[in-house]
């Protein structure tokens, strides 16, 4: 147990660091809504420079479907983003997203979402993947909640039917030819997005439809848990679909991000159900051991990839440190400790938030800088590119999870 | 005009630049034959950590065609490797591309080249673009020629034939689907490797071969000069079928070791239609202009990519410093100095030679690392990966070029 003057000293910092994250969604917020609205063509500018300059007009369909999905749960659940131009813009953004991403598969197949749209809208690029898809899904399910329109709900849950076909029955028509060497491999990104949609979907909307998504649940919630290996020693990022270990590079490789973040899915799952193994399994495999191995000794920050048996990965940017595995470590951390009140999760959340706040966020032009090199220099200073967006969901997940009213209960 | 004393310490410099190549020729070429053969199922293992231990056993096919390409022109040009053993590695390994390289592209569609097959040959990925097959025309044609093998000849003439539909008539079986938002694009790469091609396909085999040839090799020269830009001032990476510039990201895009490389094979072509117009834009425009504009001037070295109005690229790796540029670079400085004699193109060789030669050879294991951080330090260790193969390729066109014995001859 914790003496009264720590418990004291911690309510102190988290008050400032509570307070330094409202100020960073606040800032980030405003930069969106100021630089990102293409009020010509609808829809938002997606390529940023770090002065909010848009640098290419191309509108890609992850960021698109993430940024509706933000607006709308930030009008929807923070009284001070309850206000009709945020409302208004993640409609606008709807709008586009529903009439362009939306692509023909081909010779009657299924339609697909763009990957990459041009700024009035025409499909650049199609990835034979189901995140596009995922991401348009977010946006339209988030937005019916706050606009009452069921048949847009509706459609979320069509393209969900479809996802789940892809990813568990046949997914020859995204395209991609089965090849012979091929090994069918469980890859952690889909059935953690596929857990996140069902946690977007059945929110709030009772037992129905938690009964209608609960055996894919139970399905995410195994296969993530396939990617422990190695005796409970590491999370590895690709496995058999019988839940061993691959061959080589692919099978070595680790992605502490993803690790992290498939923790805090788990522990919002643990939380539900109340089932405290899930919730050990979380904070242990998920949320500890890729902390404790994808922390860069030397530099500090988190390691993009690894290789677990400490081969060099072929990934080029593999020693890069990213804001977006930084922001689901402080997640993972925060929801860890309002879970189980273990004080070590805290520090361990202070340790992650110092790095962060001192090498992430740009004093000068507001927003957050995406890219570093190990060593915490930025190495690409657009705050808005092909894979990078608002960081504010993240910062958004933590203003949620911060755990000020319990510690403020506990200090009494 | 030189005196003679600065004639006499450049030759000394070059003669010692010279006995290091060489060195260096020999230890790589040792290396790959020490660690990369697959004595089990034949072919070479492309994945090969920094002290020649395999990391992973897959089999990158371009890496499979350049290798056995460079036995069989190391062994037909080069006396000191004209021994049985590399002519019988060659083999080795061109009998397994010839086995399994190709995979049926379907419905009655052409034969492609797989980029990655298991071990024991199985097609693991297949690229929509037409590089592989390039690599296995290169070695095909170069192993016929060692062998004096006429099928094998034919076989990459056919080949060929298949790779000019592609580009130049119709891709659609290449498989990727034509999207309304995309701009058909003359990428760099494209009529580079096409030009390479030709260049191997007609050496040394007459006015026929060169007539066979001759369209292609002028629309290639054609297209390489559309990406001279900005009135003369930028070689920008893609562009138009018209040789416009592209909006965005992709127009803006430069790499630096692409041009100068795109630079030495005009000047092969200038050398023999002894076109001192085109030598002088292949000097001017895709040698000296991606220099000056691709050199650190901080740190030194070639940046990988840049946008020519100075945007960050959104390239994770655009700063990182590549072995294979810098080899570009050495090759194409020679090359022009070569056929102007302009001594400050042997300084600027002479710049590159220091930090190529101080930053990439690893002194302890052999061989060259490929990838340095923006600073200079080895980023990735291993030795062969996906995309890096033996630097001899390079190192062996610089033996070749090395203009000793023209500078003897004007030292007197």
């Amino acid at each position: 147990t914790l003496c009264l003057s720590r418990v004291w000293s911690m309510y102190n910092q988290l008050t400032y660091y509570c307070k330094r994250i409202r100020k960073e969604l606040d800032n980030t917020v405003d930069f969106w809504l100021k630089y990102s609205h293409d009020t010509t063509h609808g829809g938002f500018f997606t390529c940023i420079g770090r002065d909010g300059k848009v640098y290419d007009e191309l509108k890609y369909v992850w960021l698109q479907g993430r940024q509706v999905w933000m607006y709308c749960r930030l009008y929807r659940t923070m009284e001070r983003f309850h206000k009709p131009e945020i409302l208004e813009a993640a409609k606008a953004g709807g709008a586009f997203l529903r009439k362009f991403a939306r692509v023909s598969g081909g010779s009657g197949g299924p339609w697909k979402c763009a990957f990459c749209l041009t700024r009035d809208g025409k499909a650049l690029k199609v990835q034979r993947t189901v995140f596009s898809e995922c991401f348009y899904i977010m946006a339209m399910d988030e937005l019916s909640r706050v606009t009452g329109d069921k048949d847009m709900q509706l459609e979320a849950e069509q393209m969900m039917e479809q996802v789940i076909y892809w990813v568990r029955v046949d997914s020859s028509s995204l395209g991609r030819p089965q090849l012979p060497g091929e090994v069918p491999t469980n890859s952690m990104a889909v059935p953690m997005m596929l857990l996140c949609l069902v946690q977007q979907l059945t929110e709030g909307r009772g037992q129905e439809a938690a009964q209608k998504y609960g055996d894919l649940a139970s399905w995410c919630v195994q296969q993530i848990l396939q990617h422990i290996q190695r005796d409970g020693t590491a999370i590895l990022e690709n496995v058999s679909l019988e839940g061993a270990e691959l061959p080589g590079c692919q099978g070595r490789l680790q992605n502490p991000g993803h690790a992290l973040e498939a923790g805090w899915f788990l522990l919002q799952v643990s939380g539900e159900q109340q089932d405290e193994e899930l919730q050990r399994t979380a904070i242990n495999k998920f949320v500890e051991l890729p902390y404790q191995d994808g922390w860069d000794k030397e530099h500090g920050g988190l390691f993009y990839f690894l290789d677990v048996d400490g081969h060099c990965p072929t990934q080029l940017e593999w020693n890069m440190k990213l804001w977006w595995p930084h922001c689901e470590a402080l997640i993972a951390f925060l929801m860890a400790y309002n879970q189980t009140k273990k004080p070590q999760l805290l520090e361990r959340f202070s340790q992650v938030y110092e790095y962060t706040f001192s090498h992430f966020p740009d004093a000068k032009s507001g927003e957050w800088f995406g890219y570093l090199t190990q060593e915490g220099k930025v190495a690409l200073d657009f705050k808005g590119g092909p894979f990078k967006g608002k960081n504010i969901i993240a910062i958004h997940e933590i203003s949620h999870n911060f755990p000020l009213d319990a510690l403020k209960a506990y200090a009494g």
